[in-house]
């Protein structure tokens, strides 16, 4: 049991029990003996983050390519730089992932990359959660679907037991991806009752190729091939008419906002406020570094409340409380984690941040503070499952962890 | 004389010679008894930010009247809380705003509020440049107008030896002062060889207001008022047509670029990238906290290359040295200070950078990890005028700021 004492919960000094990786009891005062006690004089505590959208590996791309255009940045610049890849890279280059995710607030990441056995060791080995997908890509080719369907199988198969991570399956657009192998896929996720991420409607082309290929827009056709519903993760959903926001809202499908990476990348804005108002299910992610260049979900959330006004034309979009929602409990919700929320009987994933640190002050309104005015610097602790996985600013290994990342970018650089 | 050794540069290491306030030499190796001797191992030199609009004792106003519509966030939440302001309030809210200035590595800004003389003791006394005008606003009240242009000649003509500190004059904009009182500052400014401040154009209600009063547009009516010119700084500056962007670019006429207060406002969105390629000298800015919510121009420049993209429609709009620039040296420049870049002869304003810092690596591209990914955790030292105003992330009194802002906040919320 861990005690934190003298805590700021929503602008109210308490103190919380943490029994096992739960938030056991929330109270004025609570008197008992702890295994450990965390004196939290001048801390809050908040949610963590829960990034929905990225690709831990491509850290070594950060910077890469920057102000080209879409095809001359991936052909030029990332394709072959990923080519050079190897299964030994993933790693230690997950590892610096996790290492920014936690530093600013992330306990949960939804991944979509490649030789994931060496990033469930990362996640598994620094404390966090996450949803790791097994990838699915086929350009087209049947045969190759039918070996991605038979691997993916395996590896839902194959029995690991950590309760922090959950296995899932991604495809990753109608654009890359067969039929054969979505669908195969998505009967995958239902029968194995796990989530299923596509990237969906990310550009206008892509909903454009889409049309001139199968005759109706991507959401409808995966519709149509029966992918949707409230286990499946549509990545982007930038471009989406409205019979197409009924039909995610009709199927529950849970979309992931990366609103950086659209505008970064000029694949479009979300209408976010739109989506909200239709009661969609919207989480955040940050996308990977070569297209944000950031995982820090405290600027993702800047980004998307100024993002949702700038688009919907209103100051009264992307309000403080929906943004702030999207980046925690909707995130956590949509996987069924339950956290997100400090309560009584949930999961013990937060962060303490600092009352006295420059960017919190004054405290008008802290949520507002953390999306628009709070750094890496406001955060001193991340707890994940009820266990401390950075103290007082500390993560076991960070030097090592960095270490090791800058040799493997001198490596893939050679 | 302080010696830095062995400090990136443009991703070379070398060593540089800080004599009095200049740069005065750049080389490989530098054999010299220097009075301090600074070991930069691992941390790479980059100029320092120059904040070209904000108004800095705003501090206490973060976080209020989030996502109201702009009338009644004016006139609910920011005037009746700034109508308790009094003198004495400025100087500890100044220094606030200067504390999270330098940890975001800013050493220049040009404010524009009230009760300056308080603000001109705190910028004087923790070390950083401002242009510090004197205010002009009388809506429309000739008498107000007189008075205020006496005020603003005694100010301009009263001693204030601080190589640091510019003296100037700002005018709110054309919809709440007279044509006596803008054309007065201007005349004044051009008298005592200084600059003028002035919002133009931030809003489209502006523009269409003044060409109803005076028909003509915002930027034709300075034009016409003989306002314009390089000394002469537009705040904002987002509806400008194409004659208007003729006579800013005709006129040297500096624009201060503010992409986070015009998307959090609803504003509009600045088309960065045309007025560039139009040749306008475009600075950077943040606006006041009550609508960014923060001071560092590291987050700014994130904003101005996505708000350009988006805007443009190009991803190679907002490029990675373009916005780099008008946050630093196009600042410098517009206000005759030489500096804004590393070089032999420069003001030794300058920053000190991390370069193991989580989020500047990989080192790619130094200048997009800034703009990208970095945050306050990433500067370690600032300089300004060839001494250090931040060491080893301590800047002088930092814990006596904080409480006297608390101090102040609760007295004003009182």
């Amino acid at each position: 049991m861990i005690l934190l004492q003298n805590v700021f919960l929503n602008n109210k000094l308490c103190d919380i029990l943490i029994n096992d990786n739960k938030i056991a009891k929330i109270s004025d005062k609570i008197s008992i003996c702890a295994d450990e006690v965390i004196d939290c004089t001048d801390k809050a505590i908040l949610p963590s983050f829960c990034n929905t959208h990225t690709h831990a590996s491509m850290m070594f791309l950060r910077g890469i390519g920057e102000d080209k255009n879409l095809q001359d940045w991936l052909n030029q610049e990332i394709f072959p730089r990923e080519a050079k890849l190897k299964p030994e890279h993933i790693y230690p280059l997950s590892r610096y992932a996790i290492l920014e995710m936690i530093k600013t607030g992330t306990t949960c990441f939804i991944d979509m990359y490649f030789h994931i056995s060496e990033t469930l060791k990362a996640v598994e080995e620094m404390g966090l959660r996450a949803i790791i997908p097994y990838p699915g890509m086929d350009f087209f080719d049947e045969k190759e679907a039918d070996n991605r369907i038979k691997k993916a199988t395996q590896y839902l198969n194959e029995a690991f037991p950590n309760p922090r991570i959950i296995k899932a399956l991604f495809c990753h657009s109608v654009y890359t991806c067969s039929q054969k192998l979505i669908q195969g896929f998505s009967d995958l996720a239902k029968k194995y009752n796990t989530y299923l991420q596509i990237h969906v409607s990310e550009m206008q082309k892509e909903v454009d190729d889409c049309i001139q290929k199968y005759g109706c827009r991507p959401v409808e056709l995966l519709h149509k091939w029966r992918v949707m519903g409230p286990k499946t993760l549509f990545a982007h959903a930038v471009h989406l008419n409205d019979d197409e926001i009924r039909l995610v809202k009709k199927t529950g499908t849970v979309l992931g906002h990366c609103p950086t990476s659209n505008l970064k990348l000029d694949t479009g804005q979300m209408s976010l406020q739109k989506y909200l108002d239709a009661g969609l299910k919207v989480t955040l992610g940050t996308d990977g570094v070569s297209s944000n260049n950031s995982l820090s979900m405290i600027s993702e959330m800047k980004l998307a409340a100024l993002s949702a006004k700038n688009k919907a034309n209103s100051v009264s979009a992307g309000r403080v409380e929906d943004v702030f929602k999207i980046a925690t409990q909707n995130g956590f919700e949509a996987f069924g984690i339950n956290a997100g929320e400090i309560k009584e009987g949930k999961l013990a994933d937060f962060i303490l941040v600092n009352m006295n640190n420059q960017f919190l002050l004054p405290n008008n309104n802290l949520k507002s503070n953390m999306i628009y005015a709070a750094d890496s610097s406001c955060i001193s602790d991340v707890f994940c499952d009820g266990k401390p996985i950075m103290r007082n600013k500390i993560i076991p290994h960070e030097a090592e962890i960095i270490s090791e990342f800058k040799r493997v970018c001198a490596d893939l650089s050679a």
